[in-house]
């Protein structure tokens, strides 16, 4: 290890672990220079997770639940970039280019570890397509726009199914985080839909669908019932020992073949270990990075790791540590320590923790919780949920803008804006179920359609014109020709596509002659075996 | 015209012109239900232009410049989605499509066209590619996200050229809407700075191009040249009687020649008609409208135009109204009561009204104003310009929560998160002018170019390999090996290029077979002639 004039320290991860990790390191070494701290982050901010639900109502201000780094660790080199490799045996960590396409590496003496876990929709076909993932605040945005725009469409929708579909809202997942998820999009639906004058708030549908036999499985069941009966009561109908199997653009598919039709499909179940951390050849446990209790990398000296991307043991009790905000940030204090006892010969701290408690808020001025072993559930939990996190919120700044957002939420009226990301002309992927209509005669042409897996067919009225299957495209006659689809487009088997936009489509074929006579002859040989 | 139950009015467009027609018809037609107005808009929002460049700082939260449409008008059918043919010989207007691709038709009695005009940087090579224009919401966000990048990169960036364009931010466009913004960003960059450990504010260089001799034209010249001063005062470098004439990646491209190396460029500049207005046959002035002094559009009964897209003549000066908010505000109740008069059968208003005055804000309180001819500068105009626009700034719940933010901005430091828009993966535009390298040997193979217009030549070491033309592309070689660039880029003239970023490469190549040997045989031949 380095004991030279500087000592670096580099930090991989921008969640309570990371952040948290600098933090305390600044501390530590107050007026001491010989730390050279770095963090790689994707993005410049910490996220407050506690809060993130409040973003889909927009109770909180989307920029009031996220705190600038560079405040918390003022000492500490940013780089907000992405982390593209680890390499343990050169210390070396690779990260992302910016401007210009140059990769950037770093070095290090000591290497933190905390990269978290990502959501992975992989197993269930489907929900990569057409699932919308809980995790960031960029989520957290989307998933408010994609609500927004399914009231907008259902306020101008006359065909009814189509109507129900856009106003049925599913949420799959009923630990905390879909909890909280739910409560909020439900709070926020049928207070928004009153804005829209075609809309009746009876017709909104609101699932919670759910694995286990009672939700919060994290909580005692008199907490749990508690919160599963309220939630009903407001209208949030649970489906429990239900199993999300899948997804389509046009229902969720629960196991055993029931279908519930929706435009709005959220999953905070799934989550799988980072890439990054997947492919470093140190010891494993269920995909989390094996430490011993001063969480050191046994046989990497130098590297440590932390937070949900590692398995950390309680020295008293030889439990892994549940992957939680408080663990993490009491794992930070306890390494940025043995880190210091590192450099300085001194004695290294095992870590052990006793949770303080658990809470969860459930919308509307209510909660449950579990502090120190007391129960409490309702509005007084919900006044000690919001009152211990704003404590808990980082930064001076962060908690007045945060009360202040709490305080306008009571006296005002929901917002409805729906605010549109910029998005570059595209390529995407959808997924349908045996026998779904992809595009039906008549439609507008929109997009081109390449067969990944599965099988499809082309029908003009009655008739089968053909069949299609990977590395085939479909749907380019109507981009070529602007004019309205000339034949249906049916799934006959579990069918991945990709598609390319009209913009992407037009881009590429205008300017890459190749290309063009590829879709020419494409069209030509249709146009003798007419098909789409 | 339809006498019958129902009289359908249908307004095209969610601006100033739009929304307030649909205001002041519902005030109108009080209690009386046989007037059906729809409005079609791309946003569910209306956009307060004079707090737009506050967003770029974040001083107003971002959600606070902009109001549902559906409370402003409750009894008006909002449509949100984008207008894409008007006819109106037949009366019907076709909208896009929604979560399905349905085209959807409305007819009416009434058409009001409140369209505005567009950004259209056609005319100067590269701004489409490079400038960033400043109109919509969603501009601001974009502009505020790119400021915080180039700092976060320039905290990292060794080499100083890159470093100084990095920190170098030019504004094209002394009127209104271009000294508003280049005061909020240097006051939000300078003020930001801070907040990075190894930015020193006195690197920071903010530039504004304007074309004439002075700033702000609009303005009575005392106020111009206080603005002016003040302005240089605080640090921003205004280049006057200079035309920006194009911009590259690298650099903004001054008439004469000059080039001012910059990463951020931002261009208020060039506004042309909206391609759906020049595509009407109807009577037009230098692209607007032609209406009477009752806002009818001549030939066309039952067809009104007002706001920026149309050419209204004052009637008692008989000079054409200038596109501001206040006067598409006196427009739309002028066009409501003539609605009213036209099916009522009643007497029609002529337009006419006095502009009650100009302000612009500087910035950190500051401001110009000319109100009822007199003339105010500094911290009074600026409490007036707060004071006038809180109080027309539609929505007591809009009102309250601007008042709050400017409380918060007063005492807590500016906020430097930012907040990435998730982007599809895509297809996008690159201008170069002569000579510019456009990758080198080494760099990271990040996207795939094809050539628009233009030549390029691929350099290896001192030898040059070969030329390449419109419809021919490069690049694709570090893509499909995953390696850095094996030579270097350069355009030979000014060359327009399409980018296919790395993952859209890769979804096409991998699943569109014929895409994947037509690369294969591109490849092939450069192994044989090696090239790129």
């Amino acid at each position: 290890m380095a004991e030279s004039a500087h000592t670096k320290v580099l930090i991989l991860g921008g969640g309570f672990g990371g952040v948290y990790t600098a933090m305390a390191l600044e501390k530590l070494f107050k007026k001491d220079n010989s730390l050279e701290i770095g963090l790689i982050s994707n993005e410049n901010y910490l996220v407050f997770q506690p809060m993130l639900p409040e973003v889909i109502s927009g109770s909180i201000g989307i920029l009031d639940v996220i705190t600038p780094i560079r405040r918390l660790c003022p000492r500490t080199n940013l780089y907000t970039r992405e982390v593209e490799s680890i390499d343990l045996k050169n210390r070396v960590v690779t990260t992302s280019s910016g401007f210009r396409p140059l990769p950037y590496q770093l070095t290090y003496d000591h290497l933190v570890i905390a990269l978290g876990n990502i959501t992975n929709f992989s197993g269930q076909p489907g929900l990569l397509e057409h699932a919308l993932p809980f995790k960031y605040l960029g989520d957290g945005l989307v998933i408010r726009n994609h609500i927004i725009h399914a009231l907008e469409e259902a306020d101008i929708e006359k065909e009814a199914e189509v109507r129900r579909a856009l106003l049925t809202f599913v949420v799959a997942g009923g630990g905390f985080s879909g909890v909280e998820a739910v409560a909020e999009l439900n709070d926020f639906v049928r207070a928004g839909s009153r804005s829209f004058r075609n809309i009746n708030a009876q017709e909104i549908r609101v699932v919670l669908l759910h694995a286990g036999p009672l939700i919060l499985p994290e909580l005692p069941e008199t907490l749990a019932r508690f919160a599963q009966n309220l939630l009903q009561r407001r209208g949030v109908e649970i489906r429990l020992n239900t199993l999300l199997e899948g997804a389509t653009a046009e229902y969720a598919l629960l196991k055993g073949g029931e279908k519930i039709f929706t435009k709005t499909l959220i999953s905070t179940v799934p989550s799988a270990p980072n890439p990054l951390v997947a492919a470093l050849l140190c010891k494993k446990e269920r995909g989390r990075i094996v430490v011993n209790e001063f969480l050191e990398v046994p046989d990497y000296p130098g590297v440590w790791a932390l937070g949900d991307c590692a398995a950390v043991p309680d020295y008293k009790t030889g439990q892994p540590s549940p992957p939680t905000a408080q663990h993490a940030i009491r794992e930070a204090r306890c390494l940025a320590h043995n880190i210091l006892a590192n450099i300085q010969g001194t004695t290294k701290k095992r870590f052990v923790f006793d949770a303080l408690g658990k809470m969860g808020a459930l919308g509307h001025h209510s909660a449950v919780a579990e502090v120190f072993g007391f129960k409490l559930s309702g509005f007084l939990a919900w006044l000690m949920w919001r009152f211990i996190y704003l404590m808990k919120l980082p930064g001076l700044d962060r908690k007045i803008r945060v009360a202040t957002d709490w305080f306008l939420d009571l006296i005002l009226p929901p917002d409805i804006v729906q605010l549109k990301a910029e998005r570059a002309p595209g390529i995407g992927r959808a997924h349908f179920e045996a026998g779904e209509i992809i595009f039906r005669e008549g439609d507008k042409g929109d997009r081109l359609y390449i067969v990944v897996d599965g099988q499809v067919e082309v029908v003009k009225g009655e008739t089968v014109l053909g069949q299609l299957g990977p590395g085939e495209c479909f749907g380019e006659m109507a981009l070529v020709s602007d004019s309205p689809r000339n034949a249906t487009v049916k799934s006959r088997s579990s069918v991945n596509v990709l598609t390319v936009d009209r913009e992407a489509f037009h881009a590429l074929f205008t300017h890459l002659p190749p290309l063009r006579k590829l879709f020419e002859q494409i069209m030509e040989e249709r146009l003798k075996a007419p098909m789409q």
